[in-house]
């Protein structure tokens, strides 16, 4: 292995863990070089907002100054009122859910363009530079390193496919078809000379987190994957599908255990008695285990 | 232009509307690049069967022989019975959704690995060569062409999404990402030591034709076409949303009027007042159209 390889990765059992994995993976044939990655809280910051509900909120302040009617609906005026009791009361899916709304009748390039808009020129709320230099540099770093050995790397993610779609290239070099979220209903008008298919208020299926993520992965993907990241509760399932295949496997899960540079907080799993953090799981799992402030030189891309 | 692109196409306003668009699109962003083929009747034959029929009403028969209970479904009796008119007045889609039941319970590595087998050795009822020699070779030079120009290719189509993927890299390189089609849902069962995903009877969504064709090309791919194939009135919104795009598109629709090497048929397309043959659409829209008799030297791959 060359010394250039994973150079954010502080030397440890971690980044060891992460180089005997590359290089198992050489004996594997290529088309089950599968990788998946969710992303808020493991390739960019999911704190102390998820970058699109911040997005979803903005979008709601102004579709509200132009019609202030949208105020009246109980979900939008505590959004609105920075009501978190209320939020909290209604739950972040439905919250969301009625957030998705407002961008009904966009075309697909429409809503991008926002989107895009959004994530390069917003700044991020505590660490001072648009959120789409908030991306995790070791994280990167590990596709880049996958990549060069003939991986396929897709994300799979509990937000909207479109929403991360808009960015997935510029800044993970995944391709559209590479994304794998929650999906938003389409309607085709055709029969004009300019048929176009424009986003409705609602969500297909539900929510990509949990046993979902597993289902479209082979619903999306139709490959399972050898190599698997992930941060929370949501990507349990993901983790354990990925770590029981044959062969060389790694599900590696990020800890954010690093309140100086980033956030310290844990996500938490669900069993059959209770729940405990994810970092339990993978403990008793043996997954791989990326403390940020132990195994990360540098945090964020940045640049 | 190399003399060696397209040999198995005639010359001809088809092959020269072909190589018109292949030069054109040198000047388009390559993340534009994107190219959709039907598959049955577009990719390789459909009659006197679809290839994933057979395979169904195979599996029915062995099924039925170790449990002759089967029988006494209706939709299975008339399959077993071979009496079309029970078949017709069920129609085609509650058939394969009855015979889809019938791989409830496999992993999609086991029901891979049956319909791999069945098209890779099962002969084509008169044609005389396995299913996997029935594609046809003018298209899999078109698609070689187009990826050649950076066209990131993919297969959209009606029949079973795990069904094509299970030979969609041998037959046209394509990745079981790019494969857009019918979904069966799955199961996780978790929490075990081994973790399996398992098919359901259930499928997810409706069939992927017409307008659903458009809806998941954005959903599954995120990227609009510019060029599209396909032979009937299940592609037509497909082609017409793919011609309707900015910058050079083609839209191809293969005609099978070669009843000597193929088979002479045409499907008919819906309008609001009667249903017309697809290459009466295809010629009010300018679409360009494959005459297989005229257009194609080679029909099939065979080898």
């Amino acid at each position: 292995m060359s010394p250039e390889l994973l150079p954010s990765w502080r030397p440890g059992v971690t980044r060891d863990a992460l180089i005997e994995f590359l290089t198992a993976v050489t004996e594997v044939p290529s088309e089950h070089r599968v990788a998946v990655f969710d992303n808020d809280g493991t390739l960019w910051a999911e704190r102390p907002v998820y970058v699109q509900q911040h997005f979803l909120v903005a979008r709601l302040h102004d579709a509200a100054a132009l019609d202030p009617a949208l105020a009246e609906r109980p979900e939008f005026a505590a959004v609105l009122d920075d009501d978190h009791e209320a939020m909290a009361a209604f739950g972040l899916p439905r919250v969301a859910l009625a957030l998705a709304e407002l961008f009904a009748g966009l075309t697909p390039d429409e809503f991008a363009t926002r989107a895009r808009e959004f994530v390069m020129t917003v700044d991020h709320p505590t660490l001072g530079v648009p959120y789409a230099r908030t991306t995790y540099r070791p994280m990167t770093e590990l596709i880049d390193a996958l990549r060069a050995r003939d991986f396929s790397v897709f994300v799979v993610t509990g937000g909207g496919t479109e929403f991360v779609r808009a960015v997935s290239r510029e800044l993970y070099g995944v391709d559209p078809e590479g994304v794998v979220g929650t999906l938003i209903e389409y309607e085709f008008d055709g029969g004009s000379e300019h048929p176009v298919l424009i986003r409705t208020g609602r969500v297909q299926g539900g929510a990509m987190e949990g046993q979902a993520k597993v289902a479209g992965i082979q619903q999306f993907l139709g490959r399972r994957p050898i190599f698997a990241a992930g941060n929370s509760g949501g990507d349990r399932e993901m983790l354990e599908y990925t770590a029981a295949g044959s062969g060389p496997t790694l599900a590696l899960l990020v800890d954010h255990d690093d309140p100086d540079r980033e956030f310290a907080y844990r996500s938490e799993a669900a069993t059959i008695a209770e729940t405990v953090p994810i970092t339990d799981v993978a403990s008793a799992a043996g997954w791989t285990v990326a403390s940020m402030q132990r195994d990360w030189s540098t945090v964020f891309s940045e640049t």
